[in-house]
């Protein structure tokens, strides 16, 4: 019997069981436990990823744990920086609607690098100037897995969706203002979108929109078991 | 000093006062008040214009009324038959999303009719297949007014506001389901638009996206007072 | 120039842009738009498939259509009775929480099948009996695609993600009462969950589900074109 | 193939396509994305206009910037300070509800005068007092277009749309607290307004309520193409 | 010990306490209980007030309980025919913005009647035709308590608080539709009006407003206690 | 490998797992759906409950099974009607605000009753009037669980609260109208109440209330195992 | 023709026409703006009355300005310190709910007392512990005007309303946590409140609080112009 | 009569009364408010317990009674040090989903020791790694109270109520972001639970929880009065 909340728990095994590693979602972790559990994911696998991790609680990581992590801030990622060479290059494309959506698109592209993939970045192609979209036309007729940052009205979710027929991830962003702040009518655009088939993720998951980038990679491998 | 709460008083001055036509909105009220309604704005005015009168309750009007008047059930309108010439054809424009769309767009077709526009309809111009708006691209770059009714996630409203120079009236629709029923995304989709100045009304509001188009035509002869 | 709000206009080369047919939605059209619909798919492609048909108003087709459709009351759907042969056999499973997602889900596998797809059901796994979902736990954690369809708290898409390493496709479903009415809940729990990389799609959404895994299954076959 | 999430790339062409210059929105960018947003518009267009820049933010812009460009903090705006030629003298009046909404209405003022449209403003008119509006009452009934900005209940956008037969525009400002806090109130009562055909913005957006104002005075020169 | 949740047990003696009579709300209660409250109060009390009763519900009372009630479909209230002679003549306002608030207003009036007030109706002076208001500015300068039954925007409230120096009581109604459906737009503007002072009450909460008149008149006779 | 979406899965373990027998909850699903649950049960264990099921629903179930089952129309609960002996006499108490709530607090009863606990109900003690509820408070001091039934503005919870040192357990009803439609009012009051330690449950879950009593008194038998 | 946006205008006549004094409402003001009302009100009154004014902003302002101020840090509020003589003593009580309210209670007692009325608080008075509230039960019977700020779930309220037969004014505060946060729930709790005719304004509005008072004692004197 | 509102008026009788301390809640309290509530509570029952106590605000506390206080910030709460022995040793379990929700957790463990119950934590239980909680399986089935502190999607409530008989008490925690901001997803899927019977606290309500278990060890020894 103890008195005692607990200590920090990393689902270290999770790679193995399922493909993908878990982050360490700096967000409402005190330092302490944010270095707790990037020392038992260290341990367990010799990798590291951090999600949502500011520049100034970064700054505040002991010297030793900041050495060997790889930060970005745009992103607010981290990772441990020894990257393992690229499993399936190109095989997704990561779009953006504007400037403002770059920090999650990044996190989206870091994760995926984390886990061995090297993506390819499309930005500032918002539908109120179609031309942007529509000179990649091809490639996204082409290409395996679209993951696609918007905020604001989010209609840059069903215009890709009519263009591609791979696997479009919506992922909104909490840029905008009045109805619009926080990511919620581009969460719903994504949503109730015309457009057939969009895999949605919440507002600013990139880590997210990569995990399931990671899926459908991971789904060419297997068969089914019946 | 009176026991009674009161009777209609219609506001048969809004034409001569600011050139838009008051309308009989049934919703909400009995058969008797409707009836009283289109009689007062009939003795003054010689014209009528009601809005949201379903079938089953214009048929319930008397037959003496029902025979002035020309019923419209997809736009559950009814006005007098007597429609003024044309004043300034072609200049609006009505676009809709899907299938679903055109009892709003009729309703802003049948009340500029009523104020003697005859408009120009493009039906099904959804974007999940661009190619069907871009067919329309020069019609949208020289139209002074384009009214654009889209429910689900309004992504049409971006993508016409980037191609029209004109004013851009989005009209959303209460087609959908889940997040989108009621048309509440496609209304903050419509109000957080990347696209600069769309004119956004309420939901289903095809009567006030036509008084739009009114103001916008009237404001031609407006000569600046200062 | 017209003055009548347009005709419908099905967007019948979807499939061959981006390998997904266009389905009819049949929810908010009147009777003739759903014939008129149909008709122009048929004329085109040879197959349709109509969504959100009450019995009630497939009874009300004509004759002639209902004799090519099969119908199904449970997910409300209808079409044409040739189905091609199966593509690949077996890859998606679809999982229910309770008895009445099974709508739903049937939406989804007939989308499926639509597609050439046959798909592997498992009913009642509701997470508050645990051992029901953990027969499963081998079947999961080898599917390329499993579609969760779950409604009121949907914590059965977090226990599924953290159990499979294939594309989980979340559907909430409108099951429910109070907080729990429409759907919401079991939305916001797909977005906000712990188990990383879920794609949801809106509430009830069986047909957009079957469209991510189809996506999914067209990915397998894409080539990088960088 | 690139690793890298890509640059900004500002939309140039914007005002030579409809006639409004895509502005630079400050706000949710990095200093640096300011900074290359504005470059490139002032190299192609030789013009910039910057949107919710606030003050500390414009002082940390760099000098060289900062020396050619306008600001005001009570808008918010930067802008070139070479400013053409009033195009339409007087077309446009900007009324505002109460002292908080002025930030707002300076936006669409200078947004106007970035375009070379020289507005009138009426300040403090708020329906409390309803004399103060009833001033201006013939002015009004005259002017071609009519910039309203309120916060709180917003019922100044019905008063003034029963008086004025120009275009409308609603612009709901977040001034408030309780349940008027952000805007939302205002910004519902514009949508649900029993005055017909006002053209509402999303809360605080000055800007858009200008761009609205530059389509109409543009569709004065258009003549309908069929 | 019982094993049956109880029985009806009617507030009998809340107009002694309080000078209110507990009205019997009809809505969600069966008929059984509707007779069983209904008997509680004229037992005690001698008088009867019913709210929120349906024309298809009082038709469904016994035949003897309708005998000795004065029903009014419009306000769908019924009461005990004998009403004690007026109290306060005239000291009660009650104005309405449209013709659909009129069912609400009535209940208020029918309400004060049965405490023996006898309040004088305005209808029909929405904001949209100010001239409609403006004829009554001096009744309502002059007036003890002002009742606004508005439905919409609600912008009447405002414009009535800042010209009555009376208790000014906003009844909100759920006449609208889009995002003005259910009155919250009304209830939210008359919160957060800019017209200082203005009681507010529940969505169509007719009967509440002539509780708020009521408390007025009354405190009329109270001495300060301290 | 099946190509049909399952069949019923009844959790016919549940009692013996955690003393809590599943219910059929009838609203979701088909009248064949609901009979194949009810054999599940009815062959596992011998007894079954069910709840949300109407009075038109339970006349359309076969006469077989409405023969050995007890309904009652104002919880529309159906039991086995074959009930054991009480287990734990008096130990609960269910309070009603009014004569609405009634239905959700025979649910809660009945459900107690199933499990072979009897209940005794105390209604119509809302706090407008006091004197109702202060007559109860030697009784809800000493009793160990007390389920509070309350729709509306829910202060009884609150007053409850502050009385009993009991488990006070608040059921909100969806009783009410205006902002108080669906129970959401009273839910929220409920949870941010300023009583300390009341157990809430879900809108007009009177079974899931019963279910927290059950668990309670199951508790007073469990020894700590640590 | 003006290119400035306008300068305050108070409106300093509203005293003389609906007796309230505009007050100066600070938040969202700059110093300059607020310095320009408050002399505007005080060269045409002489009296002037600052609301949500924080200490930080008070300080702020010129020296001279706050040496003829009377300045609250609790309520945030400032006035002239020449305060005339008590006009209706003890007429008002106002009662807090917790220790927390009372900066709102503050905004109300001060602003009566600009208005020349002195009024009487009762603090801490929450239903949890309800022999609080009953203590006072003669003064809430024989009380005129009764202003009750509650905060959290506002069961305060309903207790009052049912106790005072006088005008009880519920002000809702915006203390409280997760579903509380805000004041919504203490706001939606006056609106479905079960006692009869609560008077509500919106969340933190003690100057309404004590404006609906105002109104409440000038009807006193006002005699029906009918 | 008086002119100031009141003072604190500390509920120093309720445990007296129900067997719960009243806890001070720091936050919306002045420094000086909380010190006068520490001093009412310390004079009348020699104890006193304080949640939502900031570090900083910890700080600010007179040294005097910082002295005689534990205080630990993770919980944000303080307690005089002086501790009485268990009471019931082990009776209750403490469980977390994540690293962010110890904070929430340790509150209601601190509250339970402040009344003599030492209680057992179990961290890091989220079931997107199922095999952590399934460890703990026998204990969840032995224990008579179960508390679950849980963010995000409340996944974790679920499957406790489906392993454990005793009371599971949920309690959402505020930790996540895009729709799962604030805790609302996770309360919601609390209420919307399949699981039977969980008794639902406010977000972050740590204290109430506790309060919950003390109510039921207290129900242990309660006898029905009937």
């Amino acid at each position: 019997m103890t008195d005692e909340v607990g200590t920090v728990r990393f689902d270290v095994g999770r790679y193995g069981r399922i493909g993908l590693a878990e982050a360490v979602l700096a967000e409402g972790k005190t330092p302490e436990q944010i270095v707790e559990a990037m020392d038992q994911a260290h341990d367990a696998v010799g990798q590291v990823l951090v999600t949502r991790l500011t520049a100034a609680r970064f700054e505040a990581l002991p010297e030793a744990h900041r050495s060997w992590l790889d930060y970005d801030p745009v992103s607010r990622t981290a990772m441990t920086a020894r990257i393992p060479l690229p499993r399936t290059p190109g095989a997704v494309a990561i779009l953006t609607g504007g400037t403002s959506d770059i920090g999650v698109a990044r996190e989206a592209a870091r994760t995926l690098r984390f886990h061995g993939i090297v993506s390819q970045e499309i930005a500032d192609v918002g539908v109120a100037g179609l031309w942007r979209i529509m000179e990649h036309r091809d490639l996204l007729k082409a290409m395996p897995v679209v993951i696609v940052c918007a905020g604001m009205e989010g209609a840059l979710f069903s215009v890709v969706g009519g263009l591609s027929g791979g696997v479009v991830i919506a992922v909104p962003t909490s840029n905008g203002y009045g109805v619009g702040a926080g990511g919620m009518v581009a969460l719903n655009a994504a949503l109730a979108s015309c457009a057939p088939g969009l895999a949605v993720t919440n507002v600013d998951n990139g880590y997210g929109a990569a995990c399931i980038a990671l899926r459908t990679l991971a789904a060419r491998d297997k068969e089914s078991p019946v």
